[in-house]
Parts: C-alpha cells; sequence; structure tokens
C-alpha cells in the first residue's frame, strides 16, 4: 500500500469524470426528501480473505447501502467510499474493491463521487449512501395490526453459501412497490427474521403471526430457523393492508418482471407478540438459537 | 461492547428527535448545490488511546469533516457516523466518542442523523457529510498566477501537541470569505504546506513562491519545515486575485470578528514551479524532511 496520494492517482482512471480528488465532491439535488444511510464492512466479521473476492467485497459494501436505501423506498444516487486498508496490502485489491465497488455503483445507477483512504491492520470498507425518496419514506413503523408481511427472497444459510457477497439488493422490487402499493413499513434482512421482524415490530408498537409453512429458504436449507437467526439476506420485508396485500397476490406483473413476494404472516396487536404458527394452528415462539428440534415443528 | 441494538439503544436518549434508528435517515435538502464528504479516522493512525480522550476523538472525527465542507467554501448540515469498536471496548467510552461527535455537531449547527456500528480490532471512526454550497463552490483547480496565497492561522507541530485533537475547523472564516470575497481556490491543510500547497498547484496548474519570513508557525515551534511537513493542521489555505488580496489586507472585519489571514506568497506561472523565498531573495526548494539546516536559510 503506497501512500494515499499515489492510491487516489492509481484510482484516478477508474473516476473519470467525476469531482473525487478535491476536499468534497458537489452535486445538484432536487426537492425531493434525501435518504442518508452509512454502512461500515470489516473484515473477519463481514467478510473475509478466505471467502470471496476484493472485488465482491466492494461489491457488497455498496449493495449493503443499496438495500438501506431500498428499504425506505428510495433510489439511490451518490456514494462515498472510505477504506481502511493494511500497509502491506496489494495495491492491485486495493483497485479490486474499487472496481467492484463501481460495478455495483454502475449496475444500480448510483455516482460514487468521493471518499477516504487510511492505513488500519484489518480492511474496512466505510460507505455512506445518499438517496432520494420520490414517492415518500417507508419506514419501520408503519405496520398496522391485520397487515399482510411479505419478503422479497428466499432466506437463510447466505453466509455460509457466500451468497451474501453476491446479493442482489432489491431495489427494483422495492421501485416497483413504491409505484404501484401503498406500503407501510419496509426494512431488509440483515439480522434474520427474528431481529428484523422484531425491529418491525417495536418501532410500529404491532405483533407478528408468522405462518412456519410459509418461510422461502434457500435450497439446501432444511431448519427454518436459519431464516430467523442468520441474517445477511438482504431481501426486503414489507408490510401491506390487507386489501393492498390481496392485490399483490393478484398482481401479474412481479412475475413478468421476475420479482417474487413471499408472504409471510400478519401482523396482529403489540400485546399478542411475536409467534410462528404451524398448519395445525399450535403457537410457537420465534427460534433463539439454531436447535434440531426446531425443523420437526 | 454489547450488541449492536444495545448499543444503538444506549445512544438513543443522545440522539433525541434525530431519525437514527431505521435504514436510513430523511431530510429535506433546498435546491442549493451539496457537498459530499467522508473522513475516516484510525487508532494509532488518527489518534491513539493515550494522547486525549474519546470525547475528543469524535470531536476530531467531525471536526475533520466540517474542514472539508469550509474547504469548498459551504456550510455543512448533515453527519453520518459508522464506529468500528473493539469487542472489550467500553461502553462508556462509546458513547463519550459520540458525545464528542454530538457536541462538535451542536458548534456547527450540523445534524448527525445516523451511521453503523460494527466490531473491529482497532477503534475506527468513519464520518460522512452533506452540506450545502450557497455563495458556489470553490475548488482547489481556481488559482491563478499573480494570485496571493493565504493561511488563516498557525502551522507545525499539531500533532506532538495534542492541538489535532481539538483544533477549530476554519467554518467562520470561510463563510465570511464566500460572503465578502471572490475565493479563486482553497483547501484545507491536512497533510502540510508542501502537500497541500502541490495539491493546489497541481489542480490549478501554477507554482507557488511563499515568502520565507511570512509564514506563521505555532508558539515553540522553530523550525519552518514542520509547517511544511507536520500536516493536521486543519488551516486553509485560499487564493484571491490579488485586487482582492488588497482589499482584504484592508478589511477590519476579520479583525473584529477574531479571524486571521496571513498571507504567504504568490502564485506564479506552473513552469516555474513550488518554491520558498527568503529576505534576500534567494529560492528554496520546499523542505522534503526535517532538516535542521533548514531553520538558519
Amino acid at each position: 500500500m503506497k501512500s494515499e496520494a499515489d492510491f487516489l492517482r492509481g484510482l484516478r482512471p477508474l473516476m473519470k469524470g467525476r469531482p473525487w480528488g478535491d476536499d468534497a465532491a458537489w452535486v445538484k439535488p432536487s426537492r425531493k426528501t434525501q435518504l442518508l444511510t452509512a454502512d461500515m464492512l470489516v473484515e473477519n466479521v463481514h467478510f473475509t480473505r478466505r471467502q470471496g473476492s476484493p472485488r465482491q467485497w466492494g461489491r457488497k459494501a455498496i449493495c449493503c447501502n443499496i438495500s438501506d436505501v431500498a428499504a425506505m423506498g428510495g433510489k439511490p444516487q451518490y456514494a462515498l467510499m472510505s477504506l481502511g486498508l493494511p500497509q502491506d496490502f496489494e495495491q492491485r485489491k486495493a483497485h479490486a474493491i474499487m472496481r467492484g465497488a463501481l460495478k455495483a455503483c454502475g449496475e444500480f445507477d448510483v455516482e460514487l463521487v468521493g471518499g477516504d483512504t487510511a492505513r488500519s491492520e484489518q480492511i474496512v470498507i466505510s460507505v455512506a449512501m445518499v438517496g432520494i425518496a420520490a414517492n415518500g419514506v417507508v419506514k419501520r413503523s408503519g405496520a398496522k395490526p391485520g397487515d399482510f408481511v411479505f419478503v422479497t427472497g428466499r432466506l437463510g444459510g447466505t453466509l455460509d453459501s457466500g451468497k451474501h457477497l453476491d446479493f442482489i439488493p432489491r431495489l427494483r422490487e422495492s421501485q416497483f412497490l413504491m409505484s404501484h402499493y401503498r406500503v407501510h413499513a419496509m426494512i431488509d434482512v440483515s439480522d434474520g427474521l427474528s431481529k428484523d421482524l422484531g425491529h418491525l415490530a417495536e418501532e410500529s408498537r404491532v405483533g407478528f403471526r408468522i405462518y412456519a409453512s410459509s418461510i422461502p429458504l434457500h435450497r439446501g436449507i432444511r431448519n427454518r430457523a436459519r431464516a430467523f437467526l442468520d441474517g445477511e439476506d438482504f431481501e426486503l420485508l414489507f408490510t401491506l393492508a390487507s386489501k393492498e396485500a390481496k392485490r399483490l397476490l393478484q398482481d401479474t406483473r412481479p412475475q413478468e418482471q421476475g420479482f417474487r413476494f413471499y408472504p409471510l404472516g400478519r401482523a396482529v396487536p403489540l400485546k399478542k407478540g411475536l409467534k410462528i404458527v404451524d398448519l395445525k394452528g399450535k403457537e410457537m415462539h420465534f427460534p433463539r438459537m439454531l436447535d434440531h428440534h426446531f425443523t420437526r415443528s
């Protein structure tokens, strides 16, 4: 790893046309509400040198932030990326992180406008993102008892399988929903269903009944508890009023556009708490740890 | 260090009224040009556990970004702060970092709207900031031959003295200049005069003649080379056309408001390069390392 100046100079060809290289970047905002979010990825916590490539780490750092903006119903516009890199880290790999980030930005029409570099013992990729909320902001706090709760894709096992490095942030699904439906509440599944449904419940002051049989698991995942506990899925979890939910279930456009919205259950009054319901109507607590008995229930 | 959820919950009382706690924060922008910047501070690179307090580290992380926005002629508005903290780091100290950051935000009318936390071996404080450029954007590239170059304060030795932890970002000075003068180019001195004048020179395609006798040094600093090499001063370096410079030198308002603008020298055509000039007119190269002979020249 050379000096910051050398590193940045090396990045210039990648950054052409962008204002990177001054004390700050300048952009022209519209009058719409803006979304601001940040995510920090740390080596051995969010990725390891043995799993995946530097391009994938850079990609993941951008995509986590895109997922956060999508989870608010917004469209990402600008990113800042700060890299902490060990002194002996190869410049080639540093550039690969950047290229992965720039590729992800390109796929989702985000402009990487600046950032910082620093020496650090672990690799740290810290991204901040600015988005626009043209169709309003969807918070975690808008779920109402009676709402249906949906998820945009399969869950569980993404850390073991490496899928967490290649996930597709559900921006297109979010944009579709924002254009055609009145979304009550939304969050992305980064901590696992248990925690993220918990966040929705806590912020909205509701409970949830999740149908055990309805949880879409990734191929090869047999233990349902993994959907509740694994995390790093980056699927969107959202609620719609019952009427809107029924309309969505009959809507043919999602399938035409390659989206899937899996109904998971319903929001219930706060005092009913968070429970899973099996086909016989038996209620169970959300799993708190991986338990082999759970798969049988 | 507890889980992220516990940590964030612990911060809620500090964050009241702010949208922190959803996937992204939402703000209403004006139509003015926005400035976006980011700085990452890493333990043992930008601060050490033995020098200064967690409050000062948090403060510094915010103030570096304010300085970057000021260096573009803008006014900072929103900050995002991501914290990487060791597992055994005391929650009390994590909160002190936050309080230092919030205090600095309060002093300069910046709203800390969100961020992230992660586990890391070293302490990492990564801040992104959004500012507004109501009076235009001042780039590094606007200096013209004949311009006078000024600095907003004394230089050198800030790392040894700990001043780098308590510096005051020159936002008020920048705002004064932007309201009353046509600033050609500006940068904050983070790498030392040699490198930062080098950045202005490179981006503006000019050279500089710096008057050896005019460089304001911090008390106790006798070796002028330290102003050129030490860095972390966070003073603003800016250029004005000769007429504007003369007007500034006669303006009594800066003194009334407690500002000082020290003239350092002039921009010259690119091919004349970067040189220091002593009182006898002798030209010298910028120092490249601390050299005791230099103080005698």
